[in-house]
């Protein structure tokens, strides 16, 4: 059975429980991490640590342990539940304040901290190999989508709404420009060969894998820009993928419902996604 | 101590729990109703439970409880907390699929139903004697605001704003006119003495409180204009005030600095409120 860690304690999954007054449950006042794990090792710990930091502060919340403390659960979730390859879930919330209130408890509220491992199996990805089918939605997200908040509704109705129409995820669009996707950025290769993924800003998030994989990119020397682009100009690319810490690099065949490409996962996203995870793996931790 | 509900067992508040792997926690994927309690009795319980089947809908979330069980629940927690004037929170979730997925679960997945009381003073309210003070921010939520999601983070934000200004709340503007506040709607009088509130659309949420004090101002023969308004209709309007399940009819007496009216409480809020309240009462059940 799982350990799952909640407030100081590892508990079987099952009795892993928070009040019905935390205020993650009733205000969706809580940020979150997932942290990729290979060969037992932490993928980009210190890119979702900082993120993880930089959300507590936009919020105003105080958390009380150290980066150290972090990491040691994070190791001590991957051997109690035998993790070679998944992912480990970090959320933390601005805790449990005994009632019901808008205004934000006293700072001296402990913060909830709850971590869970999944094992998945992530490298060898069959979405990888036959490469996603993408449809576009409005973008009706809040206007701070680079802070990493639980307020994961509207993702979640976009990626039923994106199964219910056969095709793996929904990407989103605002003012006819894509943000990004459900749960991870988005990139087309122009014809040109350039690599093009929405500029960093409060409309998306500053993911920990976007810029590790922009890094591979300048290491290829491939050409990246940082900018928004359209839906028709997505779907008159030569490639598409996204970038996620669950994901990696993950190719993208179809666009509503219009070819990429060849139609098969393209040569840029495979070799970025083959260096990334070199790269990453050996430096994780 | 408080005894909460919580998925068909009345318990002690300490052990009100929900499972870390709730999707009201990991994805405010969850609605909610605040109905007042007046007299031991619940006000606008209909509106409130209409309005819930609503969200629901809106989310494609079944619930398996009846309207009359619902009603007995609410009624068996006014009795256990011996409620005489107070609130009744309601949230229910799309439930535990025992695991994290944007995907939503097996609609058999039961959904997870809570429960709590609070006792307030209600009716006698220092607040509505000194009427508010308000500060405006822009509105940054997502675009479905009609549904009454649990995605509070931003209402909290702006209504720890306020507090930190020295103000009792935040109104929201888009586009420059005036949405509605944290929580509640706002409404102004002209000159020529009509009450003015945004018109419904998935800006706002669909008071209903706003529907009742509209229909009070109906009885009254008051003219009344459903449209948007500017921050500078409001600051020059003859009186302000807001409506909401938990605060009827709330006088305001300042914006962004600016004096409203006289600066105190005015005639038009004064007698919604206490027609509201008169109705309210004899109809609550």
């Amino acid at each position: 059975m799982r350990q799952v860690y909640v407030n100081g304690r590892y508990l079987p999954e099952g009795e892993a429980t928070v009040s019905v007054f935390d205020r993650g449950f009733l205000f969706a006042d809580a940020v979150y991490e997932v942290t990729a794990v290979l060969d037992g090792k932490l993928v980009d710990f210190a890119g979702h640590l900082a993120r993880l930091r930089r959300s507590l502060k936009e919020l105003g919340m105080a958390l009380e342990l150290s980066d150290e403390e972090l990491l040691a659960i994070h190791r001590e979730l991957v051997r109690l539940n035998g993790i070679d390859e998944g992912l480990i879930y970090l959320q933390i919330t601005r805790g449990n304040a005994g009632d019901r209130d808008f205004l934000f408890p006293d700072p001296a509220t402990p913060k909830t901290v709850v971590l869970f491992t999944q094992k998945k199996k992530l490298l060898d990805s069959p979405l990888a190999a036959r490469g996603q089918r993408i449809v576009t939605v409005e973008d009706l997200r809040w206007r701070r989508c680079d802070i990493k908040t639980v307020q994961l509704l509207y993702p979640s109705m976009i990626k039923e709404l994106a199964k219910k129409q056969g095709a793996d995820d929904a990407w989103m669009v605002r003012d006819g420009l894509v943000t990004e996707g459900s749960s991870n950025n988005a990139y087309i290769v122009t014809a040109e060969g350039a690599i093009v993924t929405r500029d960093l800003s409060s409309d998306i998030l500053h993911g920990i894998t976007r810029k590790a994989v922009l890094d591979c990119a300048a290491d290829l020397e491939m050409t990246v820009e940082e900018r928004p682009f359209t839906v028709e100009e997505a779907k008159a690319a030569k490639e598409a993928f996204s970038t996620s810490a669950s994901g990696f690099v993950n190719p993208v065949v179809e666009i509503d419902g219009a070819t990429i490409g060849s139609g098969k996962p393209g040569p840029v996203a495979a070799r970025l996604r083959q260096i990334y995870l070199e790269k990453s793996r050996a430096a994780a931790i």
